[in-house]
């Protein structure tokens, strides 16, 4: 048996999430399908981490067992044949026999964009979260600082999550700003349910002056979920990146083309 | 009677085009429907040009007379709230009784996308013509130079335009690479039907090789829309700008954000 990884991107926007469902339209419900027809047998796919309706990936990586003989690196253009166009797959790896995509995770990285101005954006709607006000960015960095590190993170830990151990260790979450919008990155070695939504709406509070800075320890210490800000809506989450080496976060080469770059695109006269 | 000017933006991926047909949603429809639930009366929307089922518009203008004395600056906001999320209204502005959105137009921008890559992105299907090989970019240039100046386009211009003159002056076609995207930028006094999807269709013949620079002389001069090469698809294709003034094409401030820069906004670490 072989052990496939496979590195896949998608538009949440019309999945009800990731996880399979009945009689909902889902990735691993999707890719499932795909696998099975290319390979020519059913496959359990493992994922690295659920991700909730409406939330994208840039890089979910799955990972499962085959005896199929077909070689791998020509397992993204035929699974790509039987997926739908809002799920594509982008890279194939043969791993150890060991390797898990949950398990063997050491670090993943979300980003979140904010899309600012008076009114919503036809071609940001699927991608963002609109606010028709502005933001203070520097209340919002100085927030996130106080929310780096080994925390206790119940207070940004949604009900219905299953993990009973709320400490997790936040390495980077860093707030930039370009251009009216705002991105939002949290790195850790994982997160609670709707953790990077409870984060990103508690920056917003901050951001708008509900909430200020110094706040965050008391919301942190409180260990409920009340004390901190709302959830964020999906739109804006992207799963980033997914690292399963010990090193120290780096970005993942190659990929999907991530922008709709009219605007980023220098026309030369 | 107030002549009023709107300026609007919209993700043409699911409207069968803007201009209004019974039993299609289009934009036209959509806009006039809003239109007549704020202004409390029925209006002509007179529209700057057509664009075809899944082209965008990040600048489409169109006017209309009315005696509803809503003030201007509160229309934006109040169409929103009535239009569906692929339409914004961006600007309205009150303008003289002689203004009209088609017939008063000096010149249009439209931008091309073209996303290059093994595989297609799930975040840029709806905004761009993925192309699994690499295109060269300085042919395209070359061939582009050839194209552009006062010029008989009737090889450029699909069956069923109304336009009988097919001289039109295409003041730049530009060629833009970054990050594995290709954008081209085409500014004309006047665009013949599909001119610009079948410009960039024959950019692409040049770019991967099945034409060259040198051809375009023989194209334009064969004024046989069999000479040139084929209509690229409608999804890449964004009405840019559209402008009133006989000055040089300048960039209209403001607006909505266009780009989902995931991959532009720098994170700062």
């Amino acid at each position: 048996m072989r052990n496939i990884k496979l590195t896949l991107a998608y538009d949440g926007t019309d999945f009800a999430g990731f996880q399979v469902q009945p009689k909902a339209r889902t990735v691993q419900g999707e890719l499932s399908a795909a696998l099975s027809k290319v390979l020519g047998e059913e496959v359990k796919v493992i994922g690295a981490g659920r991700t909730d309706a409406g939330v994208h990936a840039r890089a979910q990586v799955v990972n499962f067992h085959t005896a199929a003989r077909i070689p791998v690196e020509r397992l993204p253009a035929a699974l790509n044949s039987c997926l739908p166009p809002d799920v594509s797959v982008w890279r194939a790896e043969e791993v150890p026999a060991d390797f898990h995509a949950r398990y063997s995770a050491k670090s993943k990285v979300y980003r979140y964009l904010i899309a600012l101005g008076p009114y919503p954006s036809p071609f940001l709607r699927r991608f963002s979260w609109h606010l028709p006000f502005s933001l203070d960015v520097e209340a919002m960095r100085a927030a996130a600082a106080e929310l780096t590190g080994e925390r206790d993170f119940t207070s940004f830990c949604a009900a219905g999550g299953a993990a009973k151990n709320h400490v997790r260790t936040l390495k980077r979450l860093a707030v930039a700003e370009e251009g009216g919008l705002i991105a939002v990155e949290a790195a850790a070695d994982g997160f609670l349910y709707k953790m990077v939504r409870n984060l990103v709406g508690t920056l917003v509070e901050v951001g708008r002056g509900a909430l200020r800075p110094e706040d965050m320890g008391r919301i942190l210490a409180a260990r409920d979920r009340k004390a901190a800000g709302p959830t964020a809506p999906p739109q804006g989450l992207i799963l980033w990146q997914i690292d399963y080496e010990q090193s120290p976060v780096k970005e993942t080469p190659g990929g999907v083309a991530l922008t709709v770059p009219w605007a980023c695109v220098k026309i030369t006269l």
